[in-house]
């Protein structure tokens, strides 16, 4: 047998493939994805899931993740991460400040970050069960802005389709009001000149302030993200772009395929088109599709305390997501990137902000913002779960009364450092109605992370239940 | 005939190109890179370049610009930049800080910014002279930091040169006292240990420290450059090694080929390696290779001001720039990216800061500088020229006395807004024996930029020049 055949590149190749496939069935590996819409507490839940892992076998108390209560968990350590170019995930400056006499929030995380954790354990069953080695699961968590998921559905529209789609959002006083200053410099542009970057550039920035304004007032559907997040490309024309809304000039109004080359409209449209292609698409294309798990937090309390415009801006933001999330044959991401997420959990963050017998209540409502969404995605093969988390938990509960009747309380400590005891109100099971909103003045607190005193472990609900759901069939 | 043949991709491509290179005889183009040692002017330089050019047939005096002083420019307009992913160099905030009643000097740019000009001008030869048609000569003008370049020679070096390298620049007093931080913890890392990220990270970012103290001293020599500025690669494990210096403990003495995989200093060399594949070379192999002409900015006076081992220290930081820099078949430049340069402009900035008598000498000294490497160059048919300028000059000249001897004296405006006259010392033609600085202080001042009043157009010192030699041959 001419044994250079076997030296053949294509031989190689399959003898490669061969082991590395050897190797996963031998070494199993997560890719778990963290995201959340602005201001949902994702540097602390992230903090906290690493936090749950490592001090898992001290105090952590975790008796819904089945590895630990069955006592099978060896270790957990970190690990050196796979990316270079991401960030570290600060785990370690987060439990410093969580960890002060008087606790702070860690500083939230910008851009994307990572951590990788080795998690040691024995098998339940099967033959390696009986073999003395351990198991080892790697566990990589990503970390990555919720502006960046709301860029998706991008990729899938035309220029005239996301001025459509922008419009439709200003028919909303609060954001016609704040638009203000950028809709009035967008009057006086005439999209059929010769381009002058200056003006798309003030203009442009003008349309990022309405962003942060938005953000301001507890908005959540805010996109192009990278007006939000804008990282090495402050200051670049890749973000010099805004939509040419009709309604204020009957100038604005054109058919895309009409514009001159080298016009202001043209500049506009060549930009719109480079971001999708140039800052979107990358993004999806090299790190996400890598994916195997995701994590989205949402925080509903805020949307409740900011009132029904805010609850319905949460509402349509998750629409927004889920249209192209879906995992159908059709979307966006199986089109383009064909990801491998086979589960998926969706978490009201902030359970703590609320009593324990309103918990319930803050996973139906978030369960009522999914459902159309949701019905599809399981449809497609993958998991989902959605449920209320702490992920640090900052209030202890109590009872009180109120008009005579005993109820539970919440206490907490508030950013002067008092304990404050209060009742925070009712979580409504589904979307009330407008006339509702008038009436009822939700008011969830803000509390300060709570004292951990010697303790080493983060206190918190249903972090447990988020592991076992991510990662208890690969700890088998 | 077989009209498919026509239609050959091959035949096509060929046209295209027949093509490309006709429009290329028609509308000139320039790719003009400036760059500068820390400190050096270049946000000035760029702003004033800018300036000269679209004020050139206004009240900007411009005697040495063959184009304007033959009255062949038509005009200069700011064009859009080619590149969407740099940031727009921002000429016209300069502007506004340097025509405010009280001028500012302006912000400092922070990484890759770029501009593009459209330079209208009448032909002076050839059949074109006699057509009524203007040519256009595309100007862009990219501006990146000199840590970047810096970071060239580690393309060339494998990680125990790098080490050496650093151990020669730390036997140095100045350096070794700065970095006592950095080399106390390293000390107390053990190399063949299984790698911890944190550990890495807490010692790279105390070497960051070193290096950011060394550039408060005014030493120029600083790289890994992306240490100092590290844009969106802050607190990611890219930027996590150092130099495993072996003079502190035995231990830190190996050879990179027995070291273990997974231990610290495994971690320590494939990140330098990454650090050169992924994060320096992707800027030459992507940018530098497409300029056509570069000015590097260097700023003698400071280095005078901060006495011999500043000096000597940006001897050094020339001398390791050149050594790839020269442009010969062997250097790394022409190896990997194989650079168009064919124009190299050395200017010492500053040149309003010591009275005109003394300009001469400034050029001399920059000379001395560069004379070993300088030959090299030349001979590999790249143009050099070395010069002093003013970007932007801040200084009048008048007469004073010194011990009965009238001479030339200074006067500025200091940081205070009010008038100072003096005499800055003299600028020796090369560089002074080491105990030549103990008698001598050198004393330049840092004057406020001047009040521009009604003029549009910033004074200088042979900027005009500057613009002959970069841009002359291709207006003609």
């Amino acid at each position: 047998m001419d044994s250079s055949i076997l030296q053949h590149p294509n031989i190689q190749r399959t003898k490669d493939k061969v082991r590395l496939t050897a190797a996963r069935l031998v070494d199993h590996h997560i890719n778990l994805a963290v995201t959340g819409l602005s201001g949902s507490g994702k540097t602390a839940f992230i903090t906290s899931l690493v936090n749950q892992l490592l001090e898992a076998n001290e105090d952590a108390n975790l008796p819904f993740f089945s590895v630990v209560r069955e006592g099978r968990l060896v270790g957990v350590k970190r690990d050196v991460q796979p990316n270079l170019s991401f960030r570290r995930f600060a785990y370690e400056d987060a439990m410093l400040s969580l960890s002060k006499a008087e606790p702070e929030w860690p500083l939230s995380t910008k851009g994307i970050s990572q951590v990788r954790l080795k998690i040691k354990y024995k098998k339940s069953s099967g033959v390696s069960k009986y073999l003395s080695k351990d198991a080892t699961l790697t566990l990589d968590i990503t970390d990555y802005p919720g502006e960046w998921l709301l860029d998706l559905p991008l990729l899938d529209m035309s220029y005239e389709q996301w001025v459509e789609q922008c419009q439709s959002e200003l028919a909303e006083p609060v954001r016609a009001e704040l638009a203000k200053p950028f809709l009035s410099a967008l009057a006086a542009l005439k999209p059929m000149e010769v381009a002058d970057e200056l003006i798309l550039k003030n203009i442009a920035e003008l349309y990022a302030e309405y962003l942060h304004a938005c953000q301001k007032r507890g908005l959540q559907l805010l996109q192009p993200g990278r007006f939000i997040l804008p990282g090495e490309l402050a200051g670049a024309p890749a973000l010099h772009f805004f939509p040419l809304l009709p309604i204020y000039d009957s100038d604005l109004s054109f058919d895309s395929k009409k514009v001159a080359k080298g016009s202001q409209a043209d500049l506009i449209i060549n930009r719109f088109e480079h971001y999708k292609l140039k800052v979107v698409q990358p993004f999806f294309r090299e790190h996400f599709k890598k994916f195997d798990r995701q994590v989205i937090l949402v925080d509903c309390l805020n949307a409740l305390n900011n009132g029904y415009y805010c609850y319905q801006d949460l509402q349509k933001a998750i629409d927004w997501l889920l249209g192209s999330f879906q995992y159908g044959s059709s979307s966006i991401l199986n089109r383009l990137f064909q990801p491998k997420i086979d589960r998926l959990v969706f978490a009201a963050s902030k359970a703590d902000h609320v009593t324990p017998d309103q918990q319930g209540n803050l996973v139906k409502l978030l369960e009522s913002m999914l459902r159309s969404a949701r019905k599809n995605i399981q449809f497609n093969g993958v998991k989902t779960e959605s449920t209320a988390v702490a992920s640090i938990k900052t209030s202890r509960t109590g009872l009180g009364e109120l008009e005579g009747d005993n109820i539970q309380v919440l206490q907490g400590q508030n950013n002067l450092g008092k304990t404050i005891t209060l009742f925070p109100g009712e979580v409504p099971q589904a979307c009330p109605p407008a006339s509702f909103w008038d009436a009822q003045n939700f008011e969830f607190p803000n509390f300060m992370p709570p004292l951990l005193g010697g303790s080493h472990s983060l206190p918190h609900i249903r972090v447990d239940q988020v592991l076992e759901f991510l990662l208890a069939d690969k700890l088998k």
